[in-house]
C-alpha cells in the first residue's frame, strides 16, 4: 500500500513517534493496522516494551525507513503506528464543548489538559480542526487517544442529544458568573468559543454565561489556558 | 541601513503586526526608533490610532515593503515596528522564575496569562529563551513589554538578589504540598523548571515544593498550562 501525506478525508491516520505510538497501543490497540520502525533507532527499554505491547495485540511490527521521509521529514521519530480513525461518544457525564476550535496546537493542549484532569468527553461543534490530524495528536502528547471525542453539527444538535445537561458558556456578559464565584451543577457542559472570535452573544440565551476575570492589559487569555483553568477550577476538589 | 533577519546577539528586534506594535506604542514608546508600513495595508481605525501614537511620540513612520519580505516573508503582516531591546529589572513584588525555558511559543503564553493575572515580574534562568525574538512577542501578543523580564546566569544569583522571596518550587517531591492546599506568603517566587526536565530534586533543599495534582494519564502538564493554572489559584483573590 502506498504510503501518502495525512489527509483529512482519509480513514487511517499516524502516530509520529514513540510515547504517541505507545499510548495509542494502551487505549486503542484494535485501531492499529501496523507500527513502523527506523533503522536508525536503537535498542532501549521503551522499545522492547513497544514490541511486547505490539506482540500482545497480534500488530505487525516492520522496518520501513521510506514512510518516516514521507510523514516525519525533519527526522527526530523513529516509531509511527498506522491507525483506522474511529468516532468518540460522549457519555452522559460532564463534557468539554469547543465551538469551532481553530488550532491543532489549542485542541491538542486542551486534551492534554482534560485527561490531566479526569475530563474524558470532548465536544466538537463544526466546523472544527481535525482530533486526528498528526499535529494534533502531537500537541496531545497522546491523551487524545484516552478521550471520547464527538463531533457535530451544530450546538443545537449537541444540546438536543443531551438536554440535561447544565450548559456554561465561558464568555463576556454582563450577566456572567466569575469562575470562582460560580457553583457547577452536574453533568454540565463547559462551552468555549473559537480562538478570534469567541462566543456569539445568543449563548447567553441558553447557558449560564461564565467569565474568568483578568486585567484589562491583555484582550483575552489564549484559549488552550482558558479552558485549562476552567477545567482545574472544575475539578478542583477531586485531586 | 540594512535591514537583516532577525539575530539573539543584536540590540534590535520588531513587533511583526499592528496588535503587537500598539502594545509597544503604549508601554514603551522611547525604546522603538522606527515604524513601516506595508503599501497593501488598508486605511482603517487602528492605523489612524497608530499613526497618531507615532506622531505622539515623534516616531517616524514609513512605507517600506522590502523589510516585510525579509522580516515576514508569508505574508499577513503590514505593519512593523523596530526598537531597541532594553534589560528588565524586576521589583520587590511577587515573581515568575523560569528555569531554562527552552520553547518560545510557552514563554509567550505564560507572559500573556502573567499579565492577565497582574503579575509583572518574571525572572527567566539561564540557559532560556531568548524573549526578544519575534516569535516570542507574537506568542505573548505584546503581554510582553507589559512585563519586567530579568535574566540571570543561576539560581543562585537569582536567590542571593531577592533573599527575602519565599520560594515555591512546582515538582514533584514527597514533600510537595498541593497547590489547592498552598497558603502562598508574599512576596514570593513561584519556580519553574524546563519543559522536557522539570526542575532538579535539589530544589527541594531551598525551595517549598508544590505540586497541581493530576491523573496518572498524562505525565504531566504542559508547562505554560502549569505556570497559568498556579498564577490563576495564586490570584484568586484578585479578581
Amino acid at each position: 500500500m502506498k504510503i501518502q501525506r495525512y489527509k483529512h478525508d482519509n480513514d487511517i491516520s499516524w502516530t509520529l513517534g514513540a510515547t504517541l505510538t505507545i499510548e495509542l497501543l494502551k487505549c486503542r490497540p484494535k485501531q492499529i493496522s501496523r507500527v513502523f520502525f527506523n533503522s536508525r533507532l536503537e535498542q532501549s527499554d521503551s522499545i522492547e516494551n513497544l514490541i511486547t505491547l505490539c506482540n500482545q495485540h497480534n500488530i505487525p511490527i516492520e522496518p520501513n525507513d521510506k514512510i518516516f521521509n514521507i510523514l516525519s521529514p525533519k527526522g527526530n521519530c523513529y516509531v509511527i503506528a498506522e491507525f483506522r480513525k474511529y468516532t468518540g461518544k460522549l457519555s452522559d457525564t460532564s463534557h468539554i464543548v469547543l465551538v469551532n476550535p481553530s488550532d491543532m496546537g489549542n485542541l491538542g493542549t486542551i486534551l492534554r489538559t482534560a485527561v490531566g484532569f479526569g475530563i474524558q468527553n470532548v465536544a466538537v461543534i463544526r466546523p472544527g480542526v481535525d482530533c486526528f490530524d498528526p499535529k494534533a495528536i502531537r500537541a496531545s502528547m497522546g491523551a487524545l487517544f484516552h478521550v471520547e471525542i464527538e463531533y457535530f453539527d451544530s450546538i443545537k444538535s449537541y444540546c438536543a442529544k443531551f438536554p440535561n445537561h447544565l450548559r456554561y458558556a465561558f464568555m463576556l456578559s454582563k450577566s456572567a458568573k466569575s469562575l470562582t464565584d460560580n457553583k457547577f451543577q452536574e453533568p454540565c457542559s463547559l462551552i468555549f468559543g473559537n480562538e478570534a472570535s469567541g462566543l456569539p452573544g445568543e449563548y447567553a440565551d441558553f447557558c449560564k454565561p461564565v467569565i474568568i476575570k483578568h486585567s484589562s492589559n491583555i484582550d483575552s487569555l489564549n484559549l488552550s489556558m482558558a479552558v485549562g483553568i476552567a477545567i482545574f477550577e472544575y475539578t478542583r476538589n477531586n485531586w
